[in-house]
């Protein structure tokens, strides 16, 4: 867990004299359509968490977003994103943030989220969850909320459903809550973690977008899914809730 | 300026003690579609920020989002609004910011934004414009975008677009640019105004949503219209572009 944190503020430090400076801003799916961005900032930040890894746990596997897969000899994978939420980077926003976790075949068992601008440092081991700021360190937990109908709802962006069905399944639940907001990648379940909002339904993403993140959600007592109520570790379809009841009622509009 | 600096740190101190504490949140919708919360947060700042102007300069007017107006005798008004973003405060999100404009009965000549969590002061006169952070001042400059297909455009979220007319119109600039993101409020045009983005476009926005927004936009090298490229100080359908070309794109498919 020490090493985690240092791993992620690590991270932090490198992406941070980029921000908001003219740097160049390359597409990663150049001739497909959309628009997947990826700057200098996120290849400096995961060449640093590796060089990292492999100084203090060589014996241990790495698959990053941005150099993929090297295999260890431990069974122990560190799964990091450099920077979870590059489109918001580039924007100069503030949700966004570096993400790792390290994943012993079945289950992330340690992960957390840092977001440099703020300094705030989310980490969890799935029974508790941590968030450290200006050297406070308090223990994170979700808060209650009796149903959808009382439910704040957050998503990255609505593009994140590749099809329509998705897209109508999120409407779905979207139209049965409180208040739903767009934007925000990893912070948005650091957010959840903390009692801020109360669910997060998302698509598309990849494990690296999400393995760190779930130690983090479940060690503050919130549960995270696929929309099917299976394993979140291959990432896909994923829904988190503070409430076991939201969680409930979401799952079952997904389903359908 | 330097009372308008005054009153921005100040409605900035009354906000953040309740900021992701356990506040109750009021819905200024009773009974109508939608939900438009308001807090002891939003109340506060805007009591103090009158307070201050009436001891200040008892002359003048206030128009406040919370408490309506309050007319003066020298033709200008303070513009408030304490928490421009409220949905995204209640969720515990970084995108929202304290708002205060002063309003000559024809434009507003002096306006501005501080986002208390990170401590920016953007300020601005409609000929130059500032971020003050962390004790450091600079003064702001958008930048150079060449057209819709290289421009970043964000928006709050779809839901401010009232009809299907104005969703669509949205949409066909949304799918000529590079990027697009959604949520943000007030730091939108912050970050317009600091060159992070290229375009802001929005709908259903109050003359307090935007009135302080103006002098920092416009100070910072930007253009901020209507729609249909009229004065923005009425709100309602705003465009924001920090390029020439990218604004008159964008109006060519807003129009249409």
């Amino acid at each position: 867990m020490a090493f985690l944190e240092v791993l992620l503020r690590l991270g932090g430090a490198a992406v941070m004299p980029h921000f908001r400076e003219p740097i160049p801003v390359d597409d990663k799916r150049e001739g497909q359509p959309g628009f997947d961005p990826v700057t200098v900032a996120d290849r400096d930040a995961e060449k640093a968490m590796r060089a990292a890894i492999k100084s203090r746990y060589p014996e241990h596997g790495i698959f990053g977003e941005e150099y993929g897969v090297e295999r260890g000899e431990s069974g122990l994978t560190w799964v990091l994103d450099p920077i979870d939420g590059t489109r918001s980077y580039v924007a100069g926003m503030l949700h966004w943030g570096v993400v790792a976790g390290l994943y012993d075949g079945e289950r992330t068992v340690l992960g957390g989220v840092y977001q440099p601008v703020v300094d705030e440092l989310f980490t969890g081991n799935g029974r508790t969850a941590w968030c450290e700021s200006q050297g406070r360190k308090q223990e994170l937990s979700v808060r209650a909320c009796a149903g959808l109908d009382e439910a704040v709802l957050c998503c990255t962006h609505p593009d994140v459903f590749a099809g329509a069905a998705d897209l109508n399944a999120f409407h779905a639940v979207r139209e049965r809550t409180r208040l739903s907001r767009y934007g925000g990648d990893c912070y948005l379940y650091c957010l959840l973690a903390m009692g801020s909002i109360d669910l997060c339904v998302e698509a598309s993403l990849k494990p690296y977008d999400i393995q760190g993140i779930i130690p983090v959600v479940q060690g503050a007592g919130g549960i995270i899914t696929t929309w099917d109520g299976g394993s979140p570790e291959d990432g896909g379809r994923i829904v988190a809730a503070g409430d076991p009841r939201v969680h409930a009622e979401a799952l079952e509009l997904l389903a359908g």
